[in-house]
């Protein structure tokens, strides 16, 4: 028995990892420029070393109102919304693959947006 | 001072609300249907009493390939992405909003896939 078969390749399983968080006290302008917010995914993106599939954006008007850009990366995504009365915006970087880095995404959107205050959260998504 | 100045509504602020879970051991074959999975979607949708937006599905081929369909539902989103080589599937339901239930979403489409174990988690994405 080859050594191949034995020992199972450590790759051979999707490799999840998803980086979410909840960003407060923001700019409201930042947060309803949505050229601005969709750039900066678009750049996070090389950032974490992920490769784009196709990235949209949408602004939303009313007291709830704001921008959500989403981001399909491949097997995974980026998304972020704003809501710009409340100074307030999520953020998921999710990623397949050893070789990205969604913690790199992640904070660079974060020091983009300079939020006083946030939380970061990390959940495997790992098939094993 | 009037009582509506005295006392904020609790609806003040952004209730957010995400359910994400990791699906095992699922038939490859419902992995690899789009059309099925982006229906899925679409009735978990209309289940959870979200508004849609936007949906879209991509299938990607290759020994890590499988579908993603996404939904943007106002400010908040729908993901589920498959690996049908891999019987294992993720699904994220975020969505905003005290009259949205993203938990009756995220059980329609479990049962729907039938995994044989699941992992499922709540992550509050509110305002304050």
């Amino acid at each position: 028995m080859s050594k191949q078969v034995e020992f199972q390749s450590p790759e051979d399983k999707i490799i999840g990892k998803h980086v979410f968080g909840n960003l407060y006290d923001i700019n409201p302008e930042d947060l309803n420029n949505e050229q601005l917010l969709k750039e900066l995914v678009l750049n996070a993106v090389k950032i974490a070393n992920m490769n784009l599939v196709e990235a949209k954006s949408w602004s939303f008007g009313g007291k709830k109102g704001g921008v959500s850009v989403i981001a399909l990366i491949e097997e995974s995504h980026i998304a972020l919304h704003t809501w710009n009365e409340y100074n307030y915006a999520t953020l998921d970087v999710y990623t397949c693959g050893e070789d990205s880095d969604p913690q790199a995404a992640f904070k660079f959107i974060v020091e983009a947006l300079k939020p006083r205050r946030y939380q970061v959260f990390f959940a495997d998504r790992s098939s094993s």
